[in-house]
């Protein structure tokens, strides 16, 4: 079901209690670009990696949000089958009107050609997501636009606004707006009262006599003269305590819109089902919840006292149990092989399809159909490795290796970032640094290292690289071997050794300030993550 | 009409045709973002307001491109009415098949989402846009383009590419791929070769081993097995020589795209009409043209050689002798102004309306339509100066005076940027600086200058702005009198006096290179704005 900004209200408090009588929930998100990958180096530490997928997702907006609750019916007819209810919410930023100056700024977002035209190829409606997305904030913006509110009605019940300096040729207009505007709130059949078309600075005139009458019980709006013009005049509406408290809180729920699900997510501590989710997480974080923390033990911190229960599919799909039966864990592939045997295909019926034809459209990169397969996905890998069909247990052996644990793409020694434990680094024994001339190509760098068996590549720039030996029992005597050799013009060092370098030219730089910087670094000081309670991000309940 | 993907290389030859059979082109342009007038000050010199707008633009995308092409018929029996041609021109940098890698980089662009929400409330469709909008490139990345393609050709000419060093456990498929294409290349009966779906991996060794055999006459793509998978393949297609080059002409057309049109127009010198046209110029010279230079002088000769005929409508709005007829300039009051008396409103048909009913949802800042609209007042507001009906005369006094100027926004004294002429800053002897308590709003500065009439106030920050007194001959005497004053919170410095001591300072920094460099700073060095032949961007003919 398409989540918009005409259904949003009235479908919130129905969404709370599907999170909240869900069992799990499956999620997955659109966003307007993919970053640059080639910034990623194979031997990457976690540290480094955060800090680059951090970087590259930075300015992209998140387009659609797919949250799929599964769950099982407590009705005692029922046939003990998972169910769920799958909603597509469309976010764009928007700025919602009555939203004071300066709480949400008109922030300047990036996109990828290619991701637009990605997902336009797959029939995403960017018409839809302009019109109808949902707004979003973070919650220190939330916080902002309540204190904002608060402090404007603050202002309107003291008495320190005096009346505006009015220059002499604007003197008879604005008296005139005095006169018109007592007039109107002495007069009880009139509810509505709009003024003369007039320039800006004489409509910030009229916001200052207003404001300077201390008035209660109307409201003010800017109004087009027609739809042609950019004429603009003041609109002055009567309106009671209640209505304008009430029109505060929608004004609350429709600017903090879609976060509000994310708080209630957070809340309920469900366990969340993604897909290769570190960007999605980082996405969710940084547009939802607050901008992302520098260091990656930080974002840990975060993690675990936020969305502790995650789950990633495609590294479970990585499992030792599945190497011979799932050959291809691109999420779509993956779907496509657990509706196969060995795997039971289990259905699960998504019981809030609408009539409107719109879920016979979905498809794949559509966030909530993304979302559906994946709790699929993750629900027939469930059922095959502990090899009955009951219910989840989230506490299972099965599962509890691979909770907190969100799959690393393109990563020599870290399958995958754990967010409740410390990782530290291999001693990576196995591992080389490797400069060479620039016409080098991979098949030389395969050439040189034929004698140690297989090998992987993280290339650095045109004229270095790491090289990792795959078969560590290999990576023996490499530099001793190598080194034998009457060519000359390449280097090889340890990785340790290369770090240590590096480090050492580090500080050597520090001590010398006006030095440049440049290059690739690899930290590797001692990493103690123990979780620093610094930082942290509440969600109140 | 609209001229999106799979119409443009149809229409091309004709809209070429058009823009030589035109008097005069009127434009629009409509994109991604508007940028941050906040940051502009009323006292920038022309200097510094070029880098700001430039600055501002930088990564916003061109949405869509309107242009609209004036024409009398030279037909006898035609009745001497100007008659136009519109085409309203979506441009979207999507990656055209075929460009070779790393000629143009799959950029990052910006956007603001109020300006999204902007058009999408005026009728644009993103979908369009994305699905459907023509490529572009500037006119270095033509060139790289031109030399990648035949960099390619000589390649495969060549004899040096040796064949890839292959992994054991991948030469049985690969050697079973030089099988089968040698067999595809000998039976003449076959024109298509599907091999088996792969890993990128081998996909790589597959290109490079059929480059290594030096085929001529075929071509080769990845396809995916369906789409609902990742899985992909090398399709290989016989192609004769003829085909191969009418392909790669296609290509650089399809590539190259709007960019030819924009190259079309510049070649022909049509007089180019604008409204408010200094961003719309910055944004189609920086896309379809060339980066553009850091210094204004550079951006004139630029402008002087490439589109020397250009006129702004807001700007001969401004003219005196419409003082009491025109009294908003916006585009679309203008518009509605020119339709009434004392204009003589003559119709201008618009020849090339398509059938499907486009037109009649027109709109404003639909591009095509806000270049319509500019045309019209163009012409209604040169009948009326001239007090005639005759074809425009382009060597008139009346538009000589106005060719080449573009309106500045927001600026106490310069009206408009001249792309020809030298332009000094005046001695600016009725602007003051001043430095006050940061509580003061406008009306203190107001009530501080009573004494002197009319002021406008340039905000530099919340304790300084600078001050211009609107009729110089009161502003005498100002420093001695407010000096008077027995107030002491504020501090005033005539401009110029002002100026110096910032350069002064900066002078002093320069010296002193570890210390700071805040705030905004005005130059007054003397600008001797002769136009440099230095970086000089060529369009051939």
């Amino acid at each position: 079901m398409d989540v918009v900004r005409n259904n949003f209200a009235s479908l919130l408090p129905q969404i709370k209690d599907d999170i909240d009588a869900s069992d799990f929930v499956s999620f997955d998100t659109e966003f307007s670009g993919l970053g640059q990958n080639r910034h990623h180096n194979l031997f990457d530490t976690l540290e480094e990696r955060y800090k680059k997928v951090k970087d590259s997702c930075l300015n992209y907006a998140v387009l659609q949000v797919g949250l799929c609750f599964f769950y099982k019916n407590d009705d005692k007819d029922a046939d003990n089958k998972y169910r769920c209810k799958s909603y597509n919410f469309y976010t764009f930023p928007y700025k919602v009107n009555g939203v004071p100056r300066g709480v949400v700024s008109d922030k300047v977002f990036s996109f990828q050609p290619s991701a637009f035209h990605f997902l336009a190829g797959h029939s995403f409606d960017f018409n839809k997501w302009i019109k109808e997305g949902i707004s979003y904030m973070t919650l220190d913006e939330e916080s902002a636009l309540m204190e904002a509110l608060s402090e404007n009605k603050e202002a309107a019940s003291q008495s320190n606004n005096s009346a505006p300096n009015v220059p002499d040729e604007h003197k008879e207009f604005i008296n005139q707006v005095r006169v018109d505007l007592t007039e109107f709130l002495a007069d009880h059949g009139v509810e509505k009262l709009d003024l003369e078309p007039c320039s800006a600075y004489r409509r910030k005139l009229i916001y200052e006599t207003i404001k300077s009458m201390r008035v209660d019980g109307i409201k003010t709006s800017t109004c087009l003269t027609s739809e042609h013009s950019s004429e603009r005049y003041i609109s002055i509406t009567k309106i009671s305590l209640e209505e304008k408290s009430k029109e505060e809180q929608d004004l609350i729920n429709e600017a903090v819109g879609f976060s509000k699900i994310v708080q209630h997510l957070i809340r309920s501590k469900k366990p969340i089902i993604g897909h290769n989710a570190l960007i999605d997480i980082i996405h969710i974080f940084r547009h939802f919840i607050s901008p992302l923390p520098e260091e990656l033990s930080d974002f840990k911190v975060m993690m675990s006292e936020l969305i502790p229960a995650i789950f990633d599919t495609k590294l479970i799909a990585m499992d030792p149990r599945f190497r011979d039966i799932i050959s291809c864990t691109a999420l779509n592939d993956l779907y496509q092989t657990v509706q196969r045997e060995p795997f039971k295909n289990i259905p699960v019926d998504i019981v809030n399809k609408s009539n409107d034809g719109e879920m016979k459209e979905a498809s794949y990169h559509q966030a909530a159909y993304d979302a559906y397969i994946t709790g699929m996905c993750f629900l027939n890998m469930y059922y095959k490795l502990c090899q009955k069909l009951d219910s989840v247990n989230f506490h299972s052996p099965t599962l509890l290796q691979y909770q907190g644990r969100i799959n690393m793409m393109h990563s020599f020694d870290f399958p995958y970032l754990d967010i409740a434990r410390t990782q530290s680094i291999s001693d990576r024994n196995n591992v080389y640094h490797l400069t060479f001339p620039s016409e080098w190509s991979s098949s030389d760098i395969h050439q040189l290292f034929s004698p140690f068996g297989a090998i992987q590549i993280g290339w650095i720039d045109d004229t270095s690289a790491f090289v990792g030996i795959k078969d560590g029992s290999l990576a023996k005597d490499v530099e001793q071997n190598l080194k034998d050799s009457s060519d000359s013009n390449f280097k090889i060092t340890p990785y340790l050794r290369y770090i240590q370098s590096q480090n050492d030219q580090q500080v050597e730089r520090k001590r010398q300030p006006s030095g440049s910087n440049h290059g690739e670094k690899h930290s590797l000081s001692p990493r103690g993550q123990s979780l620093p309670s610094s930082k942290r991000v509440k969600v109140s309940s």
